[in-house]
């Protein structure tokens, strides 16, 4: 039995040692393009902030810690092509042959057009190095320029405020981590400025179109004709999947651009599986294909599809593209589908923003948060919830991942027994009480559920 | 219409408002034996231990706040006699007529059989005024006992220990919060000693007997032999439902020594509800009645109370015993069965216990927290869970309330999509660990389900 993994970041190295564990007499191989495996791209910001100076801490384990395990891993080794027919790969120019071939090559940053995007000065994120790249342009710089108000966009903004780079954010919405609803994002953007207004301003439904500089980047020129002189800038335009080899060999790919999978992350081809970034996903909330690149999904997928490649039998069922970032101490957390994007389903739905104290008012450390919650009309099922503040946020919106991942509908929600003390939360949880306010409305429409 | 309401700190002022709300020209009015109305009890710790001095934080509604609303309120109105028969209730002697009752009466501490159990400086925590004279009695001590190691128990302790206060908690069962599993309690037990042995003992199986002192308390005495020289001692012992009245109407009372109630609230006649600490309960896990004193469930309970009294259909759907409570940065939090109350309640059950950071570990405040999940072997789903530790836990224990509510099987709990970034969790939660070693454990037992 032999197994082949491509991949190293997330997936692939979760992948290999599952599948190794399995079968430990199974020759499993992992091969990346990269000369790292297993490090957390999610952390980079934080190095790049300071919270830590070793990137290594970033590297989770060694080709040694796997090839100590009996896992034979190979660097700078891009895979070049997938034959299905003849299981086989090729890898830096040499036919390799699998009995199971997991594919986890992630996805990439999605590069805007942009003249002279080559300069020196631009970065985007992605891998160990580009952290250390940005880390130490930093230091020798007073500006920067983000494009590109996502999670990432926030996150490394986070990082520059912090060392006291006065940064722009240019995105090409109206609109401040714009997954959000408008509303949301509104105060998002609100409070950053609030907060930072001396260090942060954000230019908004606008794209950049030109770098200027000789070699290093010197200005940033937008289409709107704003010129923005800077120190460095930061890509964070997002990511598409890695999908061209597997669609060369004719491996499905799903509507949402990812190679698609049933819940066996198995692709059109039995033996071929494909997990983490570069792969498609299904909603919990109603079963269609959707995308999100998150290394928490990356793990749990990888798992499936090594149990499965092993023999095994396993489902991975769904993802509602659960996520969560801050700014210092402020919190932007959210799960399943926002109003704008239900709507765009064709969702008929009910929402209701509340803003309340985190815990008991009389505690002095009691905070503002605001909760929205999306629930489906038809059927009173929550289908998705965002939350912001100081207080303790993100944890609570887990409280609905769970609800939306059963189908719970927002009456029986009235009755979740939430644990309560005064440090914690309030008698009615925030979450509670936005279910209140939609029970009421939903109500007067007249279609209460029997 | 008129709706009377016997009781006013928790359940009661809200199924009072809810009703007014409702039917605004009904006659709302509301008895209390106590003199001050709305309050939160809970929030009595924290005032003890230095948040805020002002007691009256801890007022929610004023009895003028009432008033104005057209309730009708009494004061130092305890109430006598129900005479269900003829809608009547006895308050201060005089008879006093109902379309329907709500009864919100609460609870009172379990008060333990201890000679000389009213000396000066012997106090329980309930009213207000409790946690003034306690208050007042701690600024004057050097040395405190606090009897009961449970919650409010352990609530006081910080309180107490904030304050400079030498003291011995004494439990009568060999753990520190005995509610939680035996280990967990350790643990906790563990952590308190390790972070306050100056000033905190424990004395575990045994219980106080005898106090002595000639006005005031001078010297706890325990059944063990033990004397223990103290400035004041506070009985945390447990609270028990107040349902004297209630029985001596034929009101019936269940199992649990509670007033029985169906999921409207409802008593056996059909016009008097009850909710609230006085009320019994349903497990969400089983269905049977259980009995647990919450002012969050209180809250819940009164409101559906409050529509069904005003003709509306609302039902309360059932309980976990969800709970929370922290020791300084220690958080101690749980819903559902424990492992000990599973097997006493004949389940066949597969645990898991792990100890994990609670972010990233690059994070450099990453900190360890232990989870303990609670799985029923013969169906997979989850029906407990224990969490504890510096970092985040209680919102994490409410990922779980969810989708114990939503009897979901720890197989479908292994995809649950929690939110995931570094300063907030780890790629595979501390709750999901746990999941995939129960999985495992089940799947070796060979019960895999189909």
């Amino acid at each position: 039995m032999k197994i082949v993994v491509l991949g190293g970041c997330a997936a692939g190295p979760k992948a290999a040692a599952k599948a190794k564990r399995m079968i430990p007499d199974a020759d499993v191989e992992m091969y990346t393009r990269e000369d790292v495996i297993s490090y957390s791209a999610c952390g980079l910001p934080y190095f790049i902030e300071g919270y830590f100076d070793e990137i290594e801490k970033l590297i989770i384990r060694t080709p040694e810690d796997f090839e100590e395990k009996g896992i034979k891993v190979r660097l700078n080794s891009a895979c070049e092509a997938i034959m299905p027919a003849g299981k086989t790969v090729v890898i830096n120019g040499e036919p390799i042959t699998f009995d199971k071939l997991i594919i986890a090559i992630g996805a990439r940053v999605n590069l805007p057009h942009i003249e002279k995007i080559n300069l020196d000065g631009v970065f985007k994120l992605r891998s160990l190095k580009d952290g250390v790249d940005i880390k130490e342009q930093m230091k020798k710089s007073k500006r920067a320029v983000i494009v590109g108000a996502g999670y990432i966009g926030i996150e490394i903004l986070e990082a520059l405020v912090k060392n006291g780079i006065e940064t722009v954010v240019i995105d090409e919405t109206p609109y401040v981590l714009p997954i959000f609803d408008d509303e949301i994002s509104e105060l998002i953007k609100n409070h950053i400025l609030e907060n930072s207004s001396e260090l942060v301003s954000f230019i908004n439904s606008d794209i950049v179109t030109k770098f200027e500089g000789d070699k290093h980047i010197k200005k940033v020129i937008t289409r709107e004709g704003l010129e923005i002189d800077t120190d460095m800038c930061i890509l964070s335009t997002g990511v598409k999947p890695n999908v061209e080899i597997a669609r060369a060999a004719g491996i499905a790919i799903g509507e949402t651009g990812a190679i698609k999978v049933n819940k066996r992350m198995q692709t059109n081809f039995p033996d071929i599986y494909a997990c983490g970034d570069c792969a498609e996903k299904y909603s919990f909330i109603d079963q269609t294909p959707v995308w999100f690149a998150l290394g928490s999904i990356a793990n749990k997928e990888a798992r499936t599809a090594a149990i499965n490649a092993c023999g095994g039998d396993d489902t991975f069922e769904g993802v509602q593209g659960s996520a969560v970032t801050k700014y210092f101490g402020f919190t932007m957390s959210m799960t399943g589908y926002t109003e704008r994007e239900a709507r765009i389903r064709g969702y008929d739905v009910e929402c209701a923003t509340v803003t309340k104290y985190d815990k008991a008012g009389y505690m002095p450390d009691a905070k503002n948060i605001t909760i929205k919650l999306v629930v489906n009309a038809k059927n009173r099922e929550i289908i998705g919830a965002q939350g912001i503040g100081c207080g303790d946020v993100d944890k609570r919106i887990n409280a609905v991942v769970s609800a939306i991942q059963e189908s719970m509908t927002v009456d029986d929600f009235l009755s979740v027994d939430l644990t309560y003390a005064p440090p914690f939360s309030t008698p009615i949880d925030p979450l509670v009480n936005a279910g209140y306010i939609i029970v009421g409305k939903l109500n007067k429409r007249g279609n209460h559920l029997n």
